[in-house]
């Protein structure tokens, strides 16, 4: 791929259909040459640069901390965003024009050329992962097994075109939101035929993911919820994801898929309620269901604060119980009441976030995806990099400044010394579950009223500490 | 009781020691009289009554499917807001001058006092329960003993008026989030010491409860939350918040105290997060410790608003797993971002509430505390009976147009229908965990595709069909 | 247009040019009958009926206050959302398959078909009014020129229709907002030549308002805000706005268009912030840019509460200022951040607005739009009946209740009582502006402090008030 | 002062009367000495330093674009928060055991005893300016002659401090939201004679802010808006509003007072809804009542976030319109629905606040305002400190921020390149107002789409940019 782009477009060629599938030529026997012809590598270039592409924090081979930033960071590039996102919205048409989305050619045509497109981005951008939706990267045929049948076309594309470059899928999914068919919901469809074509939707997305060696799969349920309680049998359908994902569970030990099952919380849009409102509600229905051992989660920042979370609360949370499996990186617009999926580019949220990611000890198999897209109205091509230069530079000057922070240990130990009481004497009985009532109340009686001398919370001071590392 | 306050106000008598308790006399000797002297007990008067001093729709002991209303509502009045309700705001001073708040009396005089108001004021309003907080009815000493104490005597004049006049605890609790002890949190105080005291209080108030036999317990954990995490130890936190409840339940066990133990939901406020969010977030708490065996839910519809949820979402979800022990009737205003415990009054939210009851066949031992307000600008003493009476009647108005539209049957009927492909077939075989994805995806091969005659969700037909029960 | 419908459908004829138009005969020579075939026209029935093809509230004819329900309503169908809107949301395609989208047929053809159908909907569901936008009763063509010819041409069809049937327009409007030229705004685009083109429309759309005798010209102003404030010219766009307005408001006299014209204030949504946020904004730019004599509001309860304010708060701020001229009747989903444009159901909100209604005498020359749409999952053509069956019988039944509130009197009399010290003495001289600040301090200085006998606001007592009145 | 607090605290003393009120001797006689013994002048020390009781980037004399970092940002200390702030909240008492709050004191005694630690706290944190509500800084004695004849002498001691330190008053007000009487508004309420009460007092307050030299006299009407519209009239709310602005600007005049009167908006909290909701209403209402040359606004971030908006948003548009007289310097927890006052520390919302003041070329007369609290937690005195150094800090890096950005002018250069269209050809036909719709048609009809070649909005570039001077 690297060596493709630099020869001349539209040169004439004689190509077998491999290499028409490849991208040399395309079905016009023309070689189609460059998306991005006017963008080299992104080059890091440091923070006193001026040059919009080139990078000024994220150092891919920069060890922090023991670690590379990429290994650390572990980007992606979501597919349906970057190469589908087209600018529509619920008020306006398409706005975007991308020099891949050539209306001459057939639908496998097009979809051949998205996934090359998607490559020489990763390339240039100098990303190792991309994350896709299965309808996304493969048109939709007139039948499941027509679409079942060019997927697996799209894949095969996919799979040569990861070994051509080394390239490696963050995560797969299944798109169960898109089609009518599942207006009222896939799983927790009120027809259970629905609930039989969702599974076989996500059956052949994780043997896509499974070939192209996907280290996660994930499960976003876009209409698993309701629009009105009115006409809902809330317990049916909680009931019925949950049979949807034990059956997922079992399809992935059958065919060996040794990737980690994800699911993403969202409070709701398009549907008024999701079932997997926020961390909490999803932890809580994996437990309610005996899924716990099978999931982990994918955070996104921009659903956090949708479901009236800081990103980071949601983040510690998942963290905190060994759930955090990934991250969709992204901010919301905090007057917004919709998911407007903008890169994070804010010093101090990033910071925040990668203190979780370090604190840890990383993501993988997870990563960090950019589930983020150029406003509707950003309709140059090279949008697209400095959409994606923005987030992976915050997210890597966060990491830099909270690795300062940790390294440093003052912010830390104020915490630790917050809560010291709990290492020894009653506090340390307390943890271990070996005082009761009774005798905390003899505690109680006997010692001086707690409020006498209790520490201030010094938020003001914490946020001083913290301000010297936004960076 | 009942007879007391037919009697003419500050007649002289020289009353025993247990009298003035009792409230026949006042510690100056004077008899002390009613505290409503102008209202009598509230009759029921149906829907066209004019008289705001009466029910509309709210008649004890009239028979819907089969239980008189009362035993469906089993309303109760909270004492903190009732009594001690003096209409402070972050930005005002107290605007209340109720009668039972004498100034020239002594701290415990006035905790008589105020339990005397309480009982005619139940009495009057004709509902059989009440609600409390240990530092609500009783004043907090300068110890821990002290406060014990005195909550002893104060409980003791309760419990000698509620066999006088037949009523009874709904539930108790304790106060554990206005004192400055209680400022970083009480189980989840950074501070052992002031866990210690909370499960001191915990013990003394689950005692009380026992003694005026409460039906139910409740933890409301107003400062089990943070205000930033910045200085949190978010783990520790709901670790220790586990470790607290667990002692309350074998501290529950020990005395054998019968009644329910509920957690009260609420997302935030006073802290910025609160652990128990929302009543997914509190079941998964519970799934995850191990302790969901031991609770049930106190559903607050302010407190589902807050938390971004329908006040019927909030029920249904928690009714769904069997956990709506209680709730807390109130409403919100939707246009505000704080509790604003107002009476509900809206017919439609009513139906809907009432619905969810009549389904899980009851609260009991639960019931519907009234944890509602005045408005800070509504400052007659007669504007407790007209909130409480909008209250009542509201729930009963409700319970009626629920009553009609389960027992015509039409609605339910009609979301039956919607799900009876889960009956038989395949869909009965999902139900049943009886099929894998291998042969959904062979049924789904196998089919038309389900969009072709997916029926309608008629979310307006609903809508229609709902709108004629509104009465 | 009454006949027609009643004749089999799909007979061969042989239609001249203009019987095509008016869709006796389509293009293919075949009569297209009825597009609403099970459906005759929707009767009223009464509040007991089950029948969900019926009114139950709505009587046309039936006075109340002195005037037939349809003059206080003046109810109106909105093209768009009727006629055009598809189902499709930011996460799904499509839901809905109308029998008047007919893939066959071009883009002409199928306009006119829509309109007829449109017609025939009117007429069965006995509305008077409709409203349109240019771009959805008439296709874009591939030159402004063209755009405009073929507004003409249906424009043609629909005076046609209207004469035919006596149906008539509410207000017209240009749709300024789904274009990609006007992605950056319309009157406030960066681009002056966007401008000008928004212009060019709106004159047509005027003239086309005009033509059909429309009594009113409606603006919103989709994307007249901003994405981000980065790349914004805050002022320069308001100014724009302004001139934009000025060169509308000078067309309007130039064509002698007598109808009002109206600002549609939204918050957000496309945009992060649109400049018509609310009522009060848009009055007061309405101030600042000397435009206040020109223009009324179209108040929209959705947009309403996007915003921060009960749909009541705005219609009666509008109102106070004689500046409510239009109801857009919608209701939005209280935990929802966008606009989800549902039939307004409630009746205790129906009341709330049908009460401002009464109190300025009718809305003339506005009416009541309902710029309100299926849920995407509503998916028969009938739930078009029942969604605005629902809200016309809510808004009638609103219009009942209130009416009677205010002959009855007792609560306008008790907000009158409760200013009445405004009416005498310093109050009255405080209105009419014959008091200094150096009179009121000596009035102040010589009066008892005012906290002594200030009265109670008594909100519980109006709420139980006005539930009698929620019928 | 500087002298005073190095002396031995409590040593005996025999001071004159006037001492007394100096406070270098207390009633008892005792020499009170300092408040905040620890503490010396906060001292700059740059970005590296980590003493938390430095300044890193606020050095009030570092020339910044031509004048001194002091001049731009005009800080002020709010003597509500900061010394009467007691960490009471609506679910607890209050926290805060502040060194000058001593119970044995009677009221004016603690009132010259706060005043006295006021300056010393100005002094030390190096801040010029203040800012009083009269109930703050004096009692509230037996009858409003009481109140104003204490109010005069607290306001005698202030003088006095103030020509000894040279610290000034920024702005002054009146607190009309506390008592009960204003419970139902003060303007606004209902009854006149609490408007004549509420005038006396602003008489009283700009008297006492012109005496002490104040630069600016704020409104806040806390109370002035509505719980339910139900027993609100809202014109006659609004027109009494009016009145008593026009008095106040009648008394101004009348007393010589020179300084800006500023309105401040607030939505709502502790009402419904407050009059001055925003900017865009405020100024709106200062429109339509004929007040706009008399008043500028007092924007507060906080309660822009509270209305929807971003605080660059409120800012911007009321600079826009040359109404930016004074910034509440805070900001708001992103996901509480209620006023949280914390002090700003973000760099980037700095920065964004900053990049306002410098393009307007100052705010003087007005300046910023710490309207900020400590967390309730933080009750260490010190905690004072941290607070104010953190919002100091954060906006002076702001200020730096902005001022580079500025200077290289590289942002500005692009939106002034966005919008060039209007400063030629018919761009600028339409901003002089010399083009109408009839000419604007042509130009559309005779120029191609201007969809064809719309730049992108290139958001993601302008954040790339503004990233770059977030230091």
């Amino acid at each position: 791929m690297r060596l493709t782009y630099i020869l001349v477009a539209l040169m004439l060629c004689t190509a077998p259909a491999w290499a028409a599938i490849q991208g040399e030529c395309d079905s016009r026997g023309l070689y189609e040459g460059e998306f991005f012809p006017g963008v080299g590598k992104i080059p890091y270039e440091g923070p006193d640069s001026t040059n919009p592409m080139a990078f000024h924090y994220y150092n891919a081979d920069e060890v922090i901390m023991g670690k590379p930033m990429k290994e650390w960071l572990r980007f992606s590039v979501a597919f349906w965003h970057t190469m589908r996102g087209d600018g529509a919205d619920p008020f306006g048409s398409p706005t975007k024009v991308w020099p891949w989305e050539d209306a001459s050619l057939d639908d496998m045509e097009l979809a051949y050329r998205r996934m090359r497109a998607m490559f020489e981005f990763l390339d240039k951008l100098g990303v190792d992962y991309w994350c896709f939706h299965d309808r996304d990267i493969a048109p939709e045929g007139a039948s499941l097994a027509e679409s079942n049948a060019m997927l697996d076309k799209v894949v095969e594309l996919a799979e040569h075109l990861q070994k051509e470059t080394g390239k490696k899928v963050l995560w797969g999914t299944a798109q169960l939101f898109k089609h009518p068919r599942f207006m009222h919901g896939a799983a927790t469809s009120p027809n259970a035929s629905v609930h039989a074509y969702a599974a076989a939707q996500v059956k052949a997305a994780m043997d896509a993911t499974l070939r192209l060696g996907g280290e996660n799969y994930v499960f976003w349920g876009g209409r698993e919820g309701y629009h009105t309680l009115l006409n809902t049998d809330l317990k049916l359908e909680l009931d019925n994801l949950a049979a949807f994902l034990k059956g997922a569970v079992a399809y992935k030990k059958k065919i060996g898929f040794k990737g980690a099952l994800l699911l993403e919380p969202k409070p709701q849009e398009p549907t008024k309620h999701q079932y997997d409102w926020d961390a909490a509600t999803t932890m809580g229905f994996l437990n309610q269901y005996g899924l716990s051992d099978e999931f982990k989660l994918n955070v996104e920042c921009n659903h956090a604060t949708l479901a009236g979370h800081s990103c980071e609360h949601e983040l510690q949370l998942a963290s905190a119980y060994g759930k955090l499996g990934n991250i969709d990186a992204n901010t919301g617009d905090a007057q917004t009441g919709w998911d407007t999926d903008q890169f994070l580019t804010d010093p101090k949220e990033a910071t925040l976030v990668a203190a979780v990611i370090l604190k840890q000890g990383g993501l993988a198999p997870g990563g960090i995806n950019f589930d983020a897209k150029l406003r509707r109205e950003s309709t140059d091509v090279n949008d697209l990099f400095y959409g994606h230069i923005s987030g992976m530079d915050a997210l890597a000057r966060g990491l830099r400044n909270a690795a300062q922070m940790l390294e440093e240990g003052i912010l830390p130990g104020m915490i630790k010394d917050r809560y010291s009481t709990y290492s020894k004497g009653v506090g340390k009985k307390i943890r271990d579950g070996k005082v009761d009532f009774v005798e905390l109340e003899k505690v109680a009686l006997a010692s001086a009223d707690p409020a006498e001398d209790l520490p201030s919370a010094r938020a003001e001071l914490y946020e001083i500490v913290l301000s010297r590392y936004i960076r």
